[in-house]
């Protein structure tokens, strides 16, 4: 057994069994072991930004990390905006890094940097196993760590002779410990104050807006609060038989004026509501005046334990109004996301999982599936677009017999395209949706907002992707996955309603422009 | 004038005429104020990478830098792997980072990061506008801090509200003193040592491999010294009309044996040669045993005059050896990365410019078109591959009468595959051609030297691009890029007789399996 065996072993006596891989020379010894640990499944992407958002798909969907692969400082790096997004997401991951080997460091060769430098600014923990006999304990401790809670990414880093050396250590099997929960008496002082409010409002975030704490959000709804989730979450379990909450607008001004009259709000698996951007003379944080707020329970603490406490501290019903099933009609005519929310909404299957990187188009179609079969919802939480893809791939790996949607502007997705590959050659239960509106569509209406007036010919340009249009049917052939392009809404329809039947990745380009 | 208005401007007033982009919210005033400063030429690219690789190949080419403009620490991230070959090239590249407002970053909004703490583990220098008075200044100091020396990559943080805010205050012009040149006494000194030594070497790097440098470097081979230039350089002057030296070999004990005998080794504008990486049993120094080590110049220092004043200390003569024009026949037969050397040889013409990513590909094609036309030759500094397409980007918009190559392995060209969209917007006079092997093949060479075996299936997967196989023409073509695939010498040789000879954007696919 040598360092890599001794990495590859803990991770999979940890749980950690699928490895998002892009490996370089100072990798070989980890790839090598992979054929000596056969509970590790290794999926290679194209570029780093597929395999870390990858991970981040796997760890929404299972609540527990998986590993990424990755070739120094740089490989670091093209990964660290979806590394991003994983850890505003709160989903564990384990980056393992390789590096030059630890005697080498000091002569500075090309690929040398700061990777704990950059690994840090992004990570619950970094750790780098400096001997053989360090890393089976060190990998240990980044899984342990990648819980948080909250959860995020743990990075270690694996110089090349840490990977080579022989060694008998293998790291612990860790436990979890549950995360915690307000006390009974903070429990029971929230509910006397939601009782006492005249319009109370909880918004909830994280692990709660699964369908256990929405379950209990519905309660809390029932016994008169106004649920709220964040504007961006992680994962939040949708459709029949579900609470469907209200959603945090947004604009900052909007947001402001929905929530007019709020006394109180208190605050689960999350913190207080901000404006995404800032723009000149508007708020930044998003609480009407005259509404107190309480963190009941921050980021580190059991959102749906919670919830559930504080629906029993208030007598909430035993079950809230749950999301009856109803189907829109076949949409007709004008291609538009709304008539593409209808069709994803009529044809997606039970549980299925969609990956929303979307941009504009993405909460139109989120309001027309409100009350479509039960699925999952995986929001871009952290800003860096380039996710839809990604994590898609993970998610699709972490459930195989789900089917899984990836919604993606034009723009984000040729962020991570490289990532259609992995879908074809891991043949993953993906349905990719691209809107091809040949713009960055939410930049022309950012630019007005931020008080820049009304663009200019240089400017434009730098919001047009129009020029060439991008051919998607002909990218996604590159890749060898099938593809069709629509621009009614009834050929989308019939598109949606073959791929929602059919097993396998497949691209609809939603032509709407 | 508003703080996008004095960056802007100042750049522009600084020499600094080029913009490579992608944009966000946070940075439209910067988008907003292009119209108002027509002295600078915004590149929309579809990932940071792209931008950061073209700012790359632009300041290769030109000796000043180019800006980029990134969103936030997830572009910053993006962009990184091409910055830190910038920086180990040396180039001048200076960084617009966009930032939420000042007064909005204590609410850690979902895209804030901490973007100064990536940057600078990757730049020579870091700030950040606190407010738009300051923006002129410190733009002025970022410019003058990408020069170095060495250059690399200066890093400036604009907060929205600093970009919108009035202000009056534009940044000085900058002057850039000259390098510093070792003193007369230690150059005599050193060629004393040089003439003293039994089998001297001189090893250069940085702009030292331009013309003016190698001219002198060519007088000192004239007087005794082997010339080596360093593995991977920047820029490397070739062809007819140029001296033409030795390079360092890429595996450590290959370099040794070549080096065997060497007494001297002295070092102008480099550091001490070292391994590329580290690996069992082999040694990370690539000096041989008994070979005194003198820097005579470190990479902060200006090579080119230290290599004329040291030639003309050695008595050497007026010009050394210039390599004299010998193209090659029209290969036959086989494809290979042999006969593809023969036909770029044949066939490009005088002043093409060479982007080379082209890993196992690179090493042939080199050695084929040593005799070629006059041509440069960008390398891959620092071991991040991705780079080919994007610094071709850079080199073509910096020297638009040139015509540019850009080389690529297939699993190289699929990390930065976005930028053949911008070299078609920008009608840019580059031929990409991608080695299409459908494998990582330098990392099956790589295997078996880091000690790993053979490798069983699971590592052979992680090596392999060929399940399924990239259809890279189809990919060209999705981008509105032209593309050819050839698969014999005969093919290939006729697609770059025609490439070389017309203008405009195009692919050659050497289907080389």
């Amino acid at each position: 057994m040598n360092g890599a065996d001794a990495l590859i072993q803990t991770l999979a006596d940890n749980g950690v069994e699928a490895c998002f891989a892009n490996p370089g020379t100072s990798e070989m010894q980890f790839v090598a072991a992979l054929d000596r640990e056969p509970r590790m499944r290794a999926v290679l992407c194209l570029f780093e930004g597929v395999a870390t958002g990858a991970a981040d798909g796997y760890g929404r969907m299972t609540g527990k990390p998986a590993a990424t692969l990755l070739h120094l400082g740089p490989g670091y790096a093209n990964g660290g905006a979806n590394l991003h997004n994983a850890r505003r997401a709160g989903t564990p991951v384990v980056n393992v890094i390789g590096d030059h080997a630890t005697y080498h460091r000091q002569y500075d060769a090309p690929l040398n940097s700061d990777i704990a430098a950059w690994a840090k600014a992004n990570s619950n923990w970094v750790g780098s196993a400096e001997t053989a006999d360090q890393v089976g304990d060190l990998t240990a401790q980044a899984v342990a760590a990648s819980f948080g809670p909250p959860g995020g990414c743990a990075s270690l880093i694996l110089p090349a002779d840490s990977a080579w050396t022989e060694t008998d250590k293998r790291g612990p099997q860790i436990t979890v410990p549950p995360r915690p929960v307000p006390t009974k008496a903070v429990i029971i002082e929230a509910a006397a104050r939601l009782k006492a409010a005249k319009q109370p409002v909880i918004l909830i975030g994280g692990t709660a807006c699964g369908e256990a704490g929405l379950a209990a959000a519905g309660r809390l709804k029932a016994a008169g609060v106004r649920v709220l989730i964040d504007t961006f979450v992680a994962r939040q379990a949708r459709g029949a038989g579900r609470f469907l909450p209200d959603r945090m607008l947004y604009f900052g001004e909007m947001a402001i004026k929905d929530l007019a009259g709020s006394d109180l709000m208190v605050l689960v698996e999350t913190a207080l509501p901000v404006s995404f951007f800032a723009y000149p003379d508007m708020p930044s944080v998003l609480v009407p005046e005259g509404c107190a707020v309480e963190t009941l329970a921050d980021k580190a603490k059991d959102g749906v334990a919670t919830l559930i406490a504080l629906a029993d501290a208030m007598d909430a019903p035993a079950s809230g109004d749950l999301t009856v099933l109803d189907l829109p009609d076949a949409p007709k005519g004008e291609l538009n996301a709304y008539t593409i929310g209808d069709s994803i909404a009529r044809h997606m299957p039970d549980h299925a999982v969609i990956s929303d990187d979307a941009v504009t188009a993405g909460l139109p179609i989120y309001t027309q599936t409100a009350r479509a079969r039960a699925h999952e919802w995986l929001m871009l939480t952290g800003g860096a677009i380039g996710q839809g893809i990604p994590v898609a791939i993970g998610a699709a790996i972490a459930c195989p017999e789900r089917k899984v949607l990836s919604l993606n502007g034009d723009g984000a997705a040729m962020y991570t395209v490289q990532g259609l590959w992995t879908m074809v050659r891991e043949d993953l239960d993906v349905t990719v949706v691209v809107f091809a509106n040949h713009a960055y569509r939410i930049l022309n209406i950012e630019f007005a907002r931020t008080g820049s007036g009304r663009p200019g010919p240089a400017a434009r340009a730098l919001l047009d992707l129009g020029s060439p249009r991008i051919d998607w049917v002909a990218l996604a052939s590159g890749m060898g996955m099938k593809a069709v392009s629509c621009d009614t809404a009834e050929a989308f329809d019939a598109a949606m309603a073959e791929a929602m039947t059919q097993k396998g990745p497949r691209m609809i380009v939603a032509a709407l422009a």
